[in-house]
């Protein structure tokens, strides 16, 4: 194997980037969001970059993966898993399957992840969105080394360009207290999201809205979708409350908004209750909460729970892993889309790359990043049409914005240790000491 | 895109290659059964290695394809199958599932493929064994470009070396008339087939043995199972009729041999006989019949009709499809091993490459190869205590022997075109008219 792909060492910078105060079933974004930069650097001195979750059970867990790499080429990321003890049980961890909480995440509620709204929470779903990061890191460096984009090392692109959609929240204007501000203003009500839709598709060209619900009661999240069908007339529509109502509501939703959706997402906790509303409505339910890892597919694919899978490489662990699951989806007749937590350039540049390589994808991609006014990567990316052009540069295509990212490891290193874990229910707490989780 | 990487040149090569008169459930092994060498040339004149199934329904489909590729990077695989084709309905066919028969290849039976025992035919099966040559042809060339073995292009090896097992065939000392001759002799008896599995075991150190049975009537291939476990005690033994015995025949082979069989390979026809066997029996079943398709895998899985899927490159579409079967067997806890059919180094090459990146490769894999006295590679490969050593040599790590080449397709200009279509019935009704396809 040519040294030029031997790691010679891998960098872990954690950050906090600022993040609007959006609100969502769990409370509210915190003013800054940890994420964790993965810089792999081979012995010829190419880096490749990856991105994923930073609070501090995975800044915990990519440590010893970073250590262990130094040796290892490139091209060697099936043995990722292997290396981040993918499979293994975690200290007082029963199996891999148990819901036993690693050291600094509780699970905060049943059935709901403080970081990611992705079902209980189990140490190999943390070392996945660790994976995911080196094996980025690792494609980025391979595809530099080789100049060739990551997409040629994933059998190439299928599409020159890669949709995404707009991703409405219900917001307030600004933080409570310190924290970045913004010119969006409040959206709380309905004519408040159709603004800032009108407002994303001004800047950006997307076609596709989602709303994130579970915020207000379904009644003013229908009367929402319903003003946004009216002001977008026939643009695919979304709505996503992540888990907040019952399987009546759900149906009563899904019944009310059956002709402008194109799917509803997670409208109730669980593979059950998905199953029981999908059998009882046309629309699409589609999922990044009851299928956000292989073991739950079997169960969920069966019971017919869901028509769309949101995938996520950093929750699936990694680009081949989501083409796999693509692989999976397609057998299985199962529609794909691609999921999004607050999330940087890098991470943009990984989903366009790999979403360039499914044929299968025939809905356009979430993502947060339109919401972020801070990134590492220069230039910025730019929406057109509300689409990513697919980069052919060698790897990601990115470019790591260095003074960005000394500054905003700068801001982890200095800032309230608390935020260096997302919690946007403990957010919410802080100034509105009664609120409670929603469920209608 | 690098223009080192473009496609300059597609070399289709149909040979036919020298085979023993090995029997099975559809007749006999002719004297020379053709295969494709499918040469993938760039640009700068790195030549790719491909190898497939050489009858004339699929040149008739090659020839298209090596038509369409020039100008395409050898990065664009997942391209490939849009350019075959892949699920387009063809002239004649009702729609991609139909069963309908291309020109040259009438459908022997209900449920049997002459060339392949693969299930019922259908244009896509086809077309999915060409890609697969092609796919592994431009991997090749893609590897010798760049300097990297073909595991690397697909994530990695994750071991040094890959498991073959002993491949034992019921066979005649010679072919009736003309033909290529060998020293094996007959093996129409268990001390016949002992014998042969003792050679094998001395000659290539495999630990496995597959019996192909369907022969014989259930004792006799019983009693040489038996005598197999006596002469190798304790090394896992297979038995594979091709889908010849009833449930009812099946399930008494499997309770006799229940204490021996590592696996029952398709004792059965169909995926529902084979899950009613499965329901009755703790002997594992495995296939290669009835699960030869990703459209095939959902009936099968929900079945619970197989434990192991034998993956067959050729079949599944090439050595990414085979990851993403993997991925499928390894989300339903099914086990997998490799299927083989009469082959050359190329693709014995190919299939080792890609054994060698999937960790839930737990038994030892199928090979027809130690049968074939020619090839188109020079030199030829080794087995060593049953394994061959993952070549970390650029692309496949083979080496075409033009001269072999050359003189294989001389044979296949000048024999007898009947031998253009591989056909075990017609050849053994040839010298036995009286012979009927067995059911026990």
């Amino acid at each position: 194997m040519d040294s030029m792909l031997i790691i010679d060492e891998v960098r872990l910078t954690p950050i906090l980037i600022s993040d609007p105060p959006l609100l969502n079933v769990q409370g509210v974004h915190q003013p800054y969001t940890p994420r964790l930069i993965v810089e792999v650097i081979t012995r010829a001195g190419t880096t490749g970059l990856g991105e994923t979750y930073g609070d501090r059970v995975y800044l915990d867990l990519a440590r010893p993966l970073a250590d262990a790499l130094p040796g290892h080429p490139v091209t060697d990321v099936n043995a990722l898993f292997e290396l981040a003890g993918v499979g293994r049980p975690a200290a007082g961890e029963r199996n891999a399957g148990a819901s036993s909480s690693p050291p600094h995440a509780p699970v905060t509620e049943a059935g709901v992840d403080a970081a990611g709204l992705r079902g209980v929470r189990t140490a190999d779903k943390l070392r996945l969105s660790v994976v995911s990061a080196f094996e980025t890191a690792c494609l980025d460096a391979l595809g530099k080394t080789l100049g060739l984009p990551v997409h040629a090392l994933l059998g190439g692109k299928v599409r020159d360009s890669v949709e995404y959609s707009a991703y409405l929240f219900h917001r307030w204007a600004a933080h409570p207290g310190d924290g970045p501000t913004d010119d969006w203003g409040a959206a709380l009500d309905p004519a408040g999201v159709v603004a800032q839709a009108r407002r994303f598709d001004r800047l950006h060209g997307f076609r596709s809205f989602k709303l994130k619900g579970g915020v207000f009661p379904p009644e003013q999240e229908i009367a929402t979708i319903r003003a946004l069908a009216e002001a977008f007339p026939g643009r695919p529509l979304r709505l996503d409350p992540n888990g907040a109502w019952s399987v009546d509501t759900s149906l009563a939703v899904a019944h009310e908004l059956r002709d402008v959706l194109e799917y509803l997402e997670d409208p109730a906790s669980g593979t059950d209750a998905m199953a029981e509303i999908a059998a009882r409505t046309d629309v699409p339910l589609a999922t990044n909460m009851c299928v956000t890892t292989f073991e739950e597919i079997p169960e969920a694919f069966a019971e017919d729970a869901v028509r769309i899978v949101l995938c996520d490489h950093h929750y699936w662990g990694g680009l081949h892993r989501t083409r796999e699951l693509a692989a999976l989806c397609r057998t299985y007749g199962i529609g794909l889309s691609m999921h999004s937590n607050t999330h940087l350039g890098i991470s943009l540049a990984a989903m366009t790359q790999v979403a360039a390589t499914l044929p299968e994808l025939h809905h356009a991609c979430d993502t947060h990043y339109p919401w972020q006014t801070e990134d590492v990567v220069t230039p910025r990316p730019v929406f057109r049409a509300g689409r990513i052009p697919v980069s052919d540069a060698p790897g990601l295509g990115v470019q790591l914005d260095r003074r960005a990212l000394a500054a905003l490891h700068r801001r982890w290193l200095t800032a309230d240790v608390a935020l260096r874990d997302r919690d946007d229910t403990a957010t919410i707490l802080s100034t509105h000491p009664t609120w409670t989780p929603p469920h209608w």
